[in-house]
């Protein structure tokens, strides 16, 4: 077979995956925001069986011979590309065999069933050994992927989320916040501190009025609602298709401002997705890069843009519009709020201080125990240790430590370190598009994000997947990651002189 | 291969077939009620899809080749009933050549788009070339199904909604109600013109009240949210799977009449989804009937038992509760408004009583069409005289004609009789209930349709598909489905002693 023909029919064999992947994320949309109890295991059924079609499509052996024949194929950069992440899809997805895929589902599925009660009970023992069998298996898999791909088995696991990420690299990054966290925050705390205490909002917040500034300000950042819808489920997330993405938010009425920034993030991921180049629509190389880049999009959009003192000038009219003229929502006290930083137990409460703290912890420790030199019992003990040394806290129960997050209970190991990859990512583009763009600081102040937006669509979001996360990181800001920029962000916002 | 084995097979091979339907039905909901206009194309894209993977999975040959192991295995009732649906199925997908499958999906999709324009500007000449193809596509179908299934070409294509149903025994029930219709039609148009003309609701009805009387009322039939939605759509319709069904209403701020009965039509279509045998959930054994016995489900809770005096008794009340004190919404006279028979151009917004008209046009209309009897051009007129000739009037455009529903643009021949034999069967049904459980009647003035839901679950639903159409209601009726049963039916609720 002539190899441009190869690569044509792996463009129509990945346009089908797509379209079956496309038809999951309704159906797990569907299950989060709509679906009555009695249709999980049903649900259940259906996205399995899905799913088995999809790794059967991926991974017959007919794909490899198509990859074969059109590395001849003279492509042009993006077909290139193209082929370069069908390749990666194909030989991570057949690498592993069938008996331990299946093994890797039943068995995260249960563990994370038994992890909410767990959770629930502050019970570590109760799920530690499902939480045995699925780091078992999970090392297994990191084994077998690195053998596949020509990496070490954590640096294997890390490209499941964040391909070309390391973890040797990921470390550099990592000790260099751990070691200028301490006194960084120290300076913090004592000048917050000396300014005495925030003014908190008083509620109720009516939940439909809340709804309405989320949709308001998702619009103003730039989500098409044309495209796209922003319901309720229990936890914020974003998915959905080209054409049709979808935004949930959780609102509390007792608190106006978790779920605006919540709807913000998601905003963030869903602009990229938006933004994707329309005319690879369906291709791997269509795709949002990694999660780390995903994640830079959200905080660049909830972290960065929507906590400047501009944005912030926009917003507070807008919150006094909604809810009545409190003094919590005059700008100056707005600010403090959005600024405000506390090291607590629980890393999805945590400011933008003390986040990369409970993201470098889980890095540690998840090697630890993926090497084998951190036997689980251990684990709520190093997890407590590991707490006092980074933020000088000790949770008082695994429910505020070791079993706060689902990852690992659901199988999820080198997810974590994308978080602050993403916000450190987050940092260095942001400062690098308002140095380019002198008009997009002065535009958040009149809810203006076009700029932003040209900017992002230009440097970040429509070059889907045709370059490394590295290569956009450092063609849009003139240098790969680096945690001084991160850095430099936090002393400009929390130390001003 | 055993024969028992091979069974066993079929059964995990259909399970999956049924899992990906439950999907489709997802998707297709979501389509309806959720998705944002840009994500139509690819929604498109992922229905057409996951049909085509489908429909590989059930022509494939080895399907056939377990048919013909499984004949000889020792099956039990239930397990043959399935074997027969299956090869039912079977014979049917595989009968149809692949190109034939595409042409008619891309030909009806192309006439229903322009018999959505045609229909606005009631210009049938615009779509006729289209519905031409439709048209000649469809004969070439049920010539190749009827040869496949040892059927008339016309039975073949009936034989996809209602499976054992024939063109000539249509027949001889509709000309039975087309010789009683003229008379009795101008008995009760008489009387109820003496009585005077019935008050009409002062509207306007807010949607969410009416929406809260609808899902009271659902919950009253016996829908249980638990395992099920309301939504709004368009059109009503009701969709879902195994523990998960959905039903949808459009309302109307004038009328809260219409969206109220709607929805407890949807109700009994869902009722008699939710009671299918448990046990043979995902087998085609397991499904509900055919379509004259799924509207039959649908009209036994609408048509006859909501408008019984007993439930009329029961709503009044709930009407004045939720809208007011209105002399409509008096007993007697939301009576008269169930029970108003007035001769109409539109199939769907007719009466009890005239609605076998609209349907026995269609169905001589289609037999002359699909024979060729009736040349496409003359449709049109052939509609009106029909009309005239059966109701005694005349449509002033084809958008009140021939242009109203979108059956045939759609490729749907052989559908229109289900709606009248499931009236019919309807009558009888209920007609049979109330003779068997003296309860039911009085049970519905109190709201209470435990009787006759236990009636239905031991008669109908229950029963899935392992026994044809005429062997339900022949059991539960004593006798085939006969139309005197129905003439009965009006006879009392229109002309009473």
């Amino acid at each position: 077979m002539n190899g441009f023909d190869a690569y044509r029919d792996l463009e129509a064999h990945f346009k089908k995956l797509n379209t079956i992947g496309d038809a999951l994320s309704v159906l797990h949309w569907d299950a989060s925001v709509m679906m009555p109890a009695g249709g999980s295991q049903a649900r259940g059924d259906q996205l399995a069986t899905l799913r088995g079609i999809s790794h059967e499509l991926l991974t017959d052996p007919k794909v490899g011979d198509l990859i074969g024949a059109a590395e001849s194929a003279a492509l042009d950069p993006w077909q290139a590309a193209n082929l370069h992440e069908i390749r990666r899809s194909y030989r991570r997805a057949s690498a592993v065999p069938q008996h331990l895929v299946e093994a890797l589902s039943k068995t995260t599925s249960a563990c994370e069933h038994v992890w909410r009660t767990a959770k629930q009970e502050a019970d570590f023992a109760k799920v530690a050994p499902l939480l045995q069998e699925v780091l078992d298996l999970t090392r297994e898999e990191g084994a077998i992927l690195g053998d596949a791909l020509g990496l070490q088995a954590y640096d294997a696991l890390i490209d499941t989320y964040e391909p070309g990420a390391s973890a040797s690299a990921i470390a550099a990054i990592f000790e260099d916040y751990a070691a200028f966290l301490p006194g960084f925050l120290g300076e913090v705390l004592e000048k917050q501190k000396q300014a005495g205490p925030k003014t908190v909002p008083q509620g109720p917040f009516a939940v439909d009025r809340q709804e309405a500034l989320a949709r308001r300000l998702a619009e103003t950042v730039g989500f098409d609602f044309s495209s796209g819808r922003m319901d309720v489920s229990a936890h914020p997330f974003s998915t959905g298709y080209a054409g049709d993405r979808r935004i949930t938010v959780s609102y509390n009425v007792d608190d106006p401002i978790l779920a605006l920034m919540a709807a913000l993030h998601e905003t963030g991921h869903a602009l990229y997705e938006q933004n994707l180049p329309a005319e690879w629509t369906g291709q791997p190389v269509g795709r949002a890069r990694g999660m780390a880049i995903h994640e830079s999009q959200s905080l660049l959009i909830e972290m960065q843009a929507c906590r400047t003192p501009e944005f912030v000038s926009f917003l507070a009219p807008l919150f006094r519009e909604a809810y009545g003229q409190q003094e919590a929502f005059e700008e100056a006290n707005l600010l403090r709020i959005y600024h405000w930083v506390e090291p607590g137990f629980i890393r999805v409460m945590a400011d933008e201080v003390t986040y990369p703290a409970h993201v470098i912890l889980r890095f540690r420790l998840e090697q630890a125990l993926l090497s084998g030199d951190l036997p689980l019992n251990d684990l709520p003990g190093a997890w407590n240790e590991g707490m006092e040394g980074l933020l000088g806290i000790t949770p008082p129960n695994d429910r505020l430590g070791c079993l706060q997050d689902i990852h690992w209970y659901a199988g999820s190991f080198g997810y974590f370190p994308t978080y602050t990859l993403g916000a450190m990512t987050a940092a260095q583009l942001f400062r690098a598009a308002t140095k380019a763009e002198p008009d997009i600081l002065p535009g958040l102040a009149s809810g203006d994000f076009s700029s932003l937006r040209a900017w992002l669509k230009d440097n970040v979001h429509g070059l889907g997947s045709s370059v490394s996360s590295d290569e956009i990181v450092t063609h849009a800001t003139g240098h790969s990651l680096d945690p001084k920029a991160f850095e430099a962000h936090l002393r400009q916002r929390y130390l001003p002189h």
